[in-house]
């Protein structure tokens, strides 16, 4: 069957379904709270080990600090900067105090309101995949990543309501100019989602050129913005211990337009940190409240999160492998040294494998089981990463929706009362017997349990009948449907022109810095 | 490439690596204790009203009991016993005067004394798929179940270190005898493997035979097996509310012969229960506390073990579902109740895949998780469970083996120390460097993280030149070799032929009984 044909015939089932007005059943878009007490792998005198040990290696060894802003302000508080070197060296008082002023919560407030963020205590959140150059699917293969497949990640994240936030661009669209493609992917972000969604953080204008758009879209002016803050923003220190300008504008011009800033040390295990976890939490510590002082020295504050990435690398190769138990321990401990600092936690889903596979799934379930049961309050990459970052995958967007709605239902607890214990109902039915067609039954079966999306329950005749298809392969086709089937939320038609004459005017701006 | 020459490479390939001696590295026997807190969706006023309810079932609606024997002990001990429907209504005092005398913890010991289980507390043990009357096997495809499989399995069960019980039969083998295959599988799990087994608990007759063959290859009096109990046995209440007399006859036989049973309701909601999780853990309570009961009423202080079972059905399709939300929360609440009467605790971990896929996965773990963290005591169905219990999947097996031995990891506790926080290591690479030559590093490399059996990290390139396998795929490779490399544990000689002796006259004795 080819490509239109199949399609079309796709179509038709789905007109044939829609009779109850979707496709497919997902969960609704609602907030979702991990009520359970967190895991913690480390007592409160492990804490504070860890937590002593990040202050020494500030006080001793310091941050390359290649902003020179950055470390003459760090200097006029006390600090010791070292010129040659560019080292700043800081007092575990002076960070004590910088970091008080960051908020324990804040909210996030994208173009459609329904869809905002409360970021802080119990709640969580899922983001989609982000970064990778390569995309896969299983119709296309691997390739490298197009601004088409960018759209189409954008299209699938906005459709699944378990996605509430887009982490970085989906992928990195190599097809545009570097310079101007984080207009481009902006631009499809405001038009193709109501999501929030992240800046790419890399210098000031970059930050600018999101917030004037977002502003824009929202009718707010920047002034507005600052209040009401729209945008993430994840910094990455390049560890060991070394601070890119780039990085530390992009922070700093995010807290002074009001948005939030994420900081995220990238420790990974016997690479760009020790191979013990004990050192390489006390690394990604000192980092991660190295840059929030930071941030709180130049904007006292503006929102930030704290970022734990601690990962471990398979020593026989150097690669970096994810939802290990070691990257596991590491997300649950991140969450503990994030609530001993009152700060917001962000975690992430990741995994190491080739393909959308079992290991695939394994592993992003250890670090999205030990994300949430250390409380991460954004979950980065939950849908769609596969090849430790290389590459998203489309399939596993759909697996990771099905992982992420299971995870959101078990978490709810029940309600248990009078007309949940039915003792009626139990009493009504012989020994032996059965619960169908009871009344208790009749009445709620429709909503009783969790609906998926992904998993099939047919028994194996009926399986083999309609193809034997895995989960992996029936990705593809759910996918592909709600690509077809995307509309893009309503947005005036005033505020897309105003995007697309922001748009280009800066693309012509940079392009005539460029030539000179 | 025929079978023959793709087994000789594959023993030479085993052969160049087994310089490290063997061919895969695996964890080594362990006990795998669950420090953590538990996780309860139930507060201490829902664990009331769940035992109230459970209480107001035994003594308003009771349990269908088939066995006369049975009725008449619970008898004289004031319950009520309607004659005609044969139904046993008893009062909550009595319950809770009878489970009273259930140990909060035991000790099994297998022929191999090192393979000790103890039971209750923190500590998890996992055990092999038991009871599905087909297999699956990538090379082989579906079929039923047959005693080379039953002997296979033991022996994947027996070489894995993270696997710590048997379950039941690994798998019902169809191609035997009904009334003399006990005997078969029980030879094979006492030759095959020196870890605990579980009884076929149909009548006392199977009960008493395993007594006899592990008395003998323990070379103990049945006397001294009651005071250092060998076995397991699982008895099904025929839910909702009735009792067969072949599972309480198993189920007596056992607590007579001091070894352990697990009871374990079958309440799947919508079906055999209600559709809502209060109600359906109302009823599984009833009906386990009825058979804890029962066991205490015959032999105070045998052991016992309070299993969860609750999961839910498909409800379009009627189909048994597990790994959902609601089989997690059930998987939590079990343990809250099996800990509120100081009785160790059984869960399960299951999926509903009809194909070792990341359906499987997603689905397994739901279930590893929330018994893991509802602090069960044994993990039956732990490793090569599909199809809802249907199937025996060989590579599911090792898919499975990897995820305990990831989640055994996961549950070890870091130690954070001066050693491990390793300041001077940090302080030794310079910013913006790597730790991959540090002494600190080199010192623990090679144990520093958890090594998977079956995750590969290669990257895509060598990946894709290794043959573009998935997990699955490269899950094959692992079974055959450990079935073709497989030794059984030494056994001596007289005691083997004890048991064989055994065998042919109970057989005999069986087959003329039939005759008659």
């Amino acid at each position: 069957m080819g490509r239109q044909t199949k399609r079309a015939s796709r179509r038709r089932q789905a007109r044939a379904l829609q009779s109850s007005e979707e496709v497919f059943k997902q969960l609704p878009w609602a907030e979702i709270r991990t009520a359970y007490s967190a895991l913690e792998p480390l007592t409160d005198g492990d804490l504070d080990l860890v937590h002593d040990a990040s202050m020494a290696i500030l006080e001793r060894y310091g941050i390359e600090v290649l902003s020179q802003q950055v470390r003459e302000r760090f200097k006029e508080v006390g600090a010791k900067v070292d010129n040659d070197s560019s080292i700043v060296r800081v007092s575990s008082d002076t960070i004590s105090e910088l970091i008080d002023s960051a908020p324990s919560s804040f909210t996030l407030t994208p173009r459609n309101p329904n869809r905002q963020l409360e970021l802080g205590g119990d709640q969580i959140h899922f983001g989609m995949v982000s970064g990778p150059p390569n995309v896969h699917d299983c119709i296309r293969g691997r390739r490298p990543a197009n601004f088409e497949d960018y759209q189409s990640l954008v299209k699938l994240g906005q459709a699944f309501n378990v996605i509430h936030f887009f982490g970085n661009q989906t992928i990195a669209p190599i097809d545009l100019p570097p310079n101007t493609r984080h207009l481009d992917t902006y631009r499809s972000s405001l038009t193709l989602s109501d999501k929030v969604f992240a800046v790419v953080p890399i210098g000031r204008d970059r930050v600018r050129d999101a917030v004037e758009m977002v502003a824009l879209v929202r009718g707010l002016s920047l002034d507005e913005l600052v209040f009401s803050p729209s945008l993430l923003g994840n910094i990455n220190i390049n560890s060991p211990r070394k601070l890119d300008e780039a990085m530390s504008d992009a922070a700093l011009a995010l807290a002074e337009y009001g948005q939030a800033t994420i900081v995220t040390p990238f420790t990974l295990m016997g690479a760009m940190a020790p191979v013990t976890l004990g050192a390489a939490l006390a690394q990604q510590n000192a980092e991660a409240l190295f840059c929030i002082a930071m941030i709180q020295l130049f904007s006292p504050g503006a929102p930030v999160v704290y970022g734990g990435f601690t990962s471990n690398v398979d020593m026989r190769s150097g690669a970096p492998t994810f939802g290990t138990p070691e990257n596991g321990k590491a997300n649950l401990a991140g969450g503990q040294l994030a609530r001993r600092y009152g700060i917001p936690y962000r975690s992430s889903g990741c995994n190491a494998s080739n393909t959308a596979d079992v290991q695939a799934a394994y592993e992003t379930q250890m670090s999205c089981w030990s994300a949430m049961l250390g409380k991460a309050n954004l979950l980065y990459h939950a849908a769609g990463w596969l090849e430790g970052g290389l590459v998203a995958s489309f399939e596993k967007v759909v697996i990771d929706v099905e992982i992420l709605q299971h995870l959101s239902s078990f978490l709810s607890k029940p309600a248990i009362n009078e007309e949940e214990l039915a003792l009626d109902s139990i009493g009504s039915v012989l020994p032996g017997g059965h619960f169908f067609g009871t009344e208790h039954t009749l009445e709620r079966y429709e909503s009783a349990f969790y609906n998926p999306i992904l998993s099939d329950w047919q028994n194996n005749e009926s399986w083999v009948e309609s193809g034997s298809k895995n989960a992996t392969q029936r990705a593809t086709d759910i996918w592909q449907s709600i690509i077809e089937d995307f509309e893009a939320p309503e947005l005036d038609q005033g505020r897309k022109e105003a995007i697309n004459e922001y748009v280009d005017a800066r693309k012509q701006e940079i392009q005539s810095d460029n030539s000179v």
